[in-house]
């Protein structure tokens, strides 16, 4: 079983001349999701973790799954207002103008061992935010995992020195 | 264990004169989540699923979960233009206006068993659009499921004839 072939290329989506990574496939099909699920979790080699961060929204579906698999807490990080307690944020460029992150203040306590996951790494921006986050509130990143690492936009020089991981390269 | 005590009440969120039932202590504590999924998974008194459709956002996390657990394919419903893929919508009211819910067209076939999947049930407009994205696609609802049911809004009475479960009824 190729996970490649859960991945569905949509041409020009959200936008004219961005060729977008469809994983809805890859979540409908039980043994490829498993099959990815297990990979992600290869990717750890082992290392204890307390709490898991998904990214809203994609990083949602496999951070709750790694969490559940790892025994771990969840955390999601949202975009503006989404989080209803105390919460810090950090911003992070778009292409044009910037956007934000929040979590939870009370999700992270000083010395837990983090894995941050989403289901892209592009230009790193996100992940970089993230990463931020998560010092901030005195966490350890353990690691920062992806299901695909879109290599050629460099995002892991980005996330340095934080170890960064993907299940597929492109 | 109490399942309650990992909800968590919010005054005025959203918006004023809202409470808002926070579900992210239940996330972070690995126990009460896995003991929250079972009970969802109970609800179902072993009827076989298909695949597991989660509304977004909060829908997802522990759609996600119970698709793992069995066995089946994770859809995910989404607001407008988040979906990639060819969809149909479906649209539903809110205080003032209307919003709505896209599914992608090959996510379900003819005669699928579905269990629909939110964190809370209040007045049912959410949730019956998700009934109606299921069945024009001609998928089988065995089951409306939620972590939380809040009893006074009646929304069992709007998802009629769909069976609704609900781990917390409020």
């Amino acid at each position: 079983m190729q996970l490649e072939n859960y991945i569905r290329d949509i041409q020009d989506f959200p936008k004219e001349g961005i060729l977008f990574k469809d994983i809805t496939p890859l979540l409908l099909h039980p043994e490829a999701r498993a099959k990815c699920l297990d990979a992600l979790v290869d990717l750890l080699d082992q290392q204890p973790i307390d709490k898991v961060v998904g990214v809203e929204s994609r990083g949602f579906f496999f951070g709750t799954l790694l969490a559940d698999r790892l025994g771990a807490g969840f955390i999601p990080v949202r975009k503006p207002n989404k989080l209803p307690y105390a919460t810090i944020s950090a911003s992070y460029a778009l292409e044009y103008g910037t956007d934000s992150l929040e979590i939870h203040t009370d999700a992270i306590q000083p010395g837990d061992r983090i894995l941050i996951h989403d289901d892209v790494l592009a230009t790193g921006g996100t992940a970089k935010a993230v990463c931020e986050l998560v010092e901030r509130l005195g966490g350890t990143i353990v690691q920062c995992s992806f299901l695909m690492e879109l290599s050629f936009l460099n995002g892991s020089e980005k996330l340095k020195p934080h170890p960064v991981a993907a299940v597929l390269t492109y």
